[in-house]
């Protein structure tokens, strides 16, 4: 999986329009920029990848206009027959979770709306318990869609809440993949794979975290976050599957879309869709060899 | 504090347009019949409050156009003088956190949002790490803005994950709290009040847990959800208060705003701003009469 986390100050040089004095002056013409290099990537990728996630944030910041694109860049997605992963982190009680689930997770009911398309799935923040998720999870049932629970995250200050461990020595994150793995192995969220509609984000940044949890939730589709730029391995993200090769998407973001400026793609700067194009392929190449597939 | 959760089942039957077959079947209407609720609920309750909340799942249900009207509230609630709450419980990590956070805390720099106003504080998520909310405080402090960390919400699920205690009986809230206080008791977050830019959310549903939080977090100002509809009474928000009568800001969303829902202000469902009105004003006296002020 290709992960948007478009930044306007680092598109080529080739979107980002030149005669601008200060490069986001106006939000029009970043948003434009943003979602011109966004097609551009989804086109480059498509046929290489079988889901691409969009991070929400890099589009609230360009307020109501950020989410216009984003909604449209989802369309273009789904156009060319890709999952689509909504990154949006939410979680809230009871009619304001059921609001978030509507607005992420259902294609609209509204008149004016009827071309808009939701994510397949979207990610979702379990601290005011597994059992407040339940709107997410009844509006993802349905319209056949689903949920991936922040478990175990791939940043290093994830550690001073998610490692806090009872007298038995078990972790929160563990605790936190018992609840999801209760939920998610409920016999109406499973599909004919045995995998459920509830899943759970399992950064690639700890290996020995990721097969405990690996264990934990068997039911559970890991989203695998962390690889290329925040240090995760192919090693690591590896420990996210089950022996038969199934059960975990691995995303990466930043390595691929900014592939032209990292210097072994640099040669094909004047084409960066090709530097994105090989960069993912070369990713690929590198997670295949590590599962021996 | 007032909270702002529109939903347009529940507007007064004088704002929902009565011609539509369908409650919500154009986000355009439903979005103009909350805008105007909203504004006149501001225009209500602004002379009795300091602050307002407004949830921004409620306006992301309307996709862009919602969130066009999510900052146009800022802008009208700014104008009459009030503080004003993004409730939007986010968290991400490094460039992520700062694309959220210029999206609800800084002012915009772009030509074209020149108007445009983000609230004065937001509240934001700890599952990823207090340390991972640096880009959140960074933007408060740049901006003179302010935020409430997710310490204990006011919902049952949460004492699941919550309540998490290891060996010595520390819950995981306590860790968190001892975590948000480490970070709001630096120097340069203080006010000349001695209070910090970072707060947090404790709700008003356990009186023994505010006790203990407010012990642990002496420079934190208190944001207190679940009083009303939730079953908070003014009792257990009396805990979150010093006893000074500082450090603590109330909040009540459904049980004022749709106030002339409830049997007791039925009498007024003709002029229903002057039920809201009656409502805040009867919460408050309650208030004041736990907290003896």
């Amino acid at each position: 999986m290709v992960g948007l986390d478009p930044i306007y100050s680092r598109l080529p040089l080739a979107i980002r329009e030149s005669e601008k004095l200060n490069d986001e002056f106006d939000t029009e013409s970043a948003v434009d920029a943003i979602f011109e290099f966004s097609t551009k990537v989804l086109r480059a990728v498509a046929p290489h990848v079988a889901a691409v996630k969009l991070n929400i944030a890099f589009f609230e910041r360009y307020y109501w206009e950020g989410i216009e694109a984003y909604y449209s860049l989802i369309e273009e997605a789904d156009a060319l027959g890709l999952e689509i992963i909504g990154d949006v982190k939410r979680a809230d009680i009871s009619h304001t979770a059921r609001a978030y689930a509507q607005a992420h997770l259902s294609n609209p009911e509204f008149a004016n709306m009827e071309d808009i398309v939701a994510p397949d799935a979207i990610t979702v923040n379990p601290y005011l318990g597994i059992e407040a998720l339940a709107p997410f999870v009844d509006v993802a049932v349905e319209q056949g869609k689903g949920l991936f629970v922040l478990v175990r995250t791939s940043n290093p200050e994830a550690a001073s809440i998610q490692d806090f461990a009872d007298a038995q020595g078990k972790k929160l994150y563990e605790l936190v993949a018992q609840q999801v793995e209760e939920l998610a192995g409920q016999e109406k969220l499973l599909g004919q794979s045995g995998y459920s509609c509830v899943g759970a984000v399992v950064g690639a940044t700890d290996p020995q975290a990721a097969k405990r949890l690996r264990e934990l939730m068997p039911h559970c589709l890991f989203l695998v976050p962390g690889y290329g730029t925040q240090g995760g391995t192919a090693e690591a993200a590896k420990a996210c599957f089950k022996s038969d090769g199934t059960g975990a998407i691995v995303n990466a973001s930043r390595s691929i879309i900014y592939a032209y400026e990292r210097q072994e793609y640099q040669h094909m700067a004047d084409q960066w869709e090709n530097a994105v194009r090989q960069a993912l392929i070369d990713m690929k190449q590198q997670l295949n060899q590590a599962l021996r597939l």
